[in-house]
């Protein structure tokens, strides 16, 4: 059973058509996973291999073509029935003789949509080079065109409902920061703290459970916190250290990043002190201010003027777009909290703002994840702004 | 500090070099985040930005290209110095102006290699169809060959190095899978019992700590058991019901998958008693069989003579070659064990077996991730092969 009802779905659908149309595109070719989720409701761990649903003006219902193990899954997740549903044989995967996005050309020629104007997302994660050479092969009449980030600007907005699932999110994340706050201590390894932290995610509340964020659990300290992307050891934490915690939780997909900083000891620095200070009084600024009708980049520069009087500066942007999402990452890539982007606030969209200031050898970052309301916004968890001493 | 001597990075280029030239390529690109680690060291949850490895044979190591941001976590991770690692701005991350791969061809053509046969791995998980167009515009000059699974090939046999992380690994998915079956009971709510996997994923042993395998525990139970890559709920697990358990533990990136079936009741019925003793005579007769110098099929041929004696057949592959990977798979796409597979098994090669029986509306399954020796071959983790049945 498919996580929203069906008009739900057929609304996405009739916004992503209407989109379609307007850029000539007849056939719609969805391999981004979170956009499959997002027009049938499809939800399983098999981005591994090729998989799309494919959107055809002249059809009411997309069709989901993957896997034919997966078929069980797409019967499961999706609102679609047994028609709209095609898996192909096991003999394509990891093949060296055939690619199962020739299974998917062939489909879509059957289907009388060989001639059309066949839209792709040539960025998506999981379209490949070989998937784009392979489909162009097998539709050798075909017109392509870049559909990259069409259904990810309709995710825009939220429905309530998936505002609701974030909201619960929220819930988690507050549960999975306060688990990460309480289990770090000096002589506690990294590894250690995280599966506290993964512990929390998936345990979720009494009332519901949490499901896998798209990106892991991120806590360093000591020389790598300057290096943002690295993951954890099986060290101990050290006393008299920052540690960076950039966390989320994750309900039926639907995302709430939170990030916070501690120190580990009795003596945090005084200009760290001072730096969180400045920076969660720019959170809680920037956050009041903002208003649907505003544009995204004036959220930037209610931050960069706050930041400007102490004497500092980000360069980054300071937020972006998110929701549901898979791995590698819970960003939706469309609008972003930076000089530039004119993206009009409307409620009912959903940000992370991450303010992370970094200084020579310390920093400091605060985030949170928010819907724009009527009159102005409102985040999903609900945590202390603040540098967490634990002395 | 990168996880190897750097002699043993040197060993695996000069591999790759040797079969570079004899299939013709001058420069290769590498974007597979398992081969990048493979060949450098580089270990980081980035690849949500395109990043790369260049290996040419004019020059003894290789450039790493990625995100300004990561270029201190190449730094830490990398055997590299560096003048090899090349960050580009910020400017380039998810704008809608330029691309990533575009400072890739520029920096490949300022090396001189504009000229070159450039090799790309056109079906690696993340080089997108973009990615591929880009580079392509970048590189007016150059000519492009797949280099599709090139690297995967080389890291086929492990270095006793590597063999020393998987058998790490095998320890602690020891702990994963007992702590799952300690765990599950009539009423824990599923989310709970993946809590409890991801827990001791995670904290590893008193000794060493785990680190994020590349595939999320799947723990289906009742009618989801038929849709193999559908994730957990929140519901409780119910009695007389049969759990699979397709779990596994990780150490550096390197993996040790195990799976097991879990009965939750007092009334196994009969024929999946039956079937699990087939199953489990099975895969014991066929671990014992393999000796280096068998080809892959052979391994399979073992299996599926045992079962049809039962009557019993098993369409898709038993097992696949595995080691080092990155979400969102942990097998390397080169050798399986399944009809046709001519690979012949020589010491240090790692797979995994998986023998998995489906009937209507029952099942068993049951791992062994191992490495052939110089007389046979060794699992990693020691389990007990049997349907755990908890009344």
């Amino acid at each position: 059973m498919a996580l929203f009802q069906k008009d739900e779905y057929l609304e996405r659908l009739a916004k992503t058509k209407r989109k379609m149309t307007e850029v000539g595109i007849d056939v719609l070719v969805v391999s981004d996973p979170a956009n499959m989720n997002y027009l049938c409701g499809y939800d399983g761990w098999s981005f591994y291999v090729p998989q799309c649903v494919v959107v055809s003006l002249d059809r009411d219902v997309p069709l989901w073509i993957g896997r034919g193990m997966d078929v069980a899954g797409a019967r499961h997740t999706t609102f679609l029935t047994d028609s709209d549903i095609i898996g192909y044989p096991d003999h394509y995967v990891q093949s060296l003789e055939r690619h199962s996005m020739n299974f998917v050309g062939d489909t879509i020629r059957e289907r009388g949509w060989g001639t059309k104007v066949v839209g792709v997302e040539m960025d998506a994660y999981y379209f490949t080079a070989r998937s784009y050479a392979e489909l162009e092969k097998s539709l050798p009449d075909a017109r392509f065109a870049n559909a990259d980030l069409l259904v990810n600007w309709i995710r825009l907005i939220k429905s309530n409902g998936e505002i609701a699932f974030m909201q619960e999110a929220g819930q988690i994340a507050n549960r999975v920061m306060a688990k990460a706050i309480e289990r770090l201590e000096p002589g506690v390894r990294e590894c250690d703290a995280v599966a506290a932290v993964y512990q929390a995610q998936m345990s979720g509340t009494e009332e519901f459970g949490g499901d896998y964020p798209s990106i892991v659990p991120m806590m360093p300290t000591g020389e790598k916190t300057s290096a943002p992307h690295l993951t954890w050891t099986d060290a101990p934490y050290e006393n008299e250290q920052m540690v960076n915690l950039e966390l989320a939780a994750c309900r039926h997909r639907y995302h709430c990043p939170i990030a916070r900083t501690a120190y580990l000891g009795k003596n945090p620095p005084p200009k760290l002190v001072e730096l969180a200070e400045h920076t969660v009084e720019g959170l809680n600024l920037t956050l009041d201010a903002i208003k649907p009708g505003m544009h995204a980049e004036e959220v930037e520069l209610v931050w960069r003027r706050h930041i400007a009087k102490a004497g500092l500066e980000k360069e980054s942007r300071i937020g972006y777009a998110m929701g549901l999402n898979y791995p590698p990452d819970w960003g939706e890539h469309t609008a972003s909290l930076r000089p530039g982007d004119k993206t009009v606030l409307a409620p009912n969209m959903t940000f992370h703002m991450i303010l992370g200031m970094w200084m020579d050898n310390y920093g400091f970052e605060c985030s949170e994840s928010f819907r724009i309301t009527a009159s102005g916004c409102e985040t999903f968890a609900n945590f202390p702004r603040k540098l967490f001493v634990k002395s």
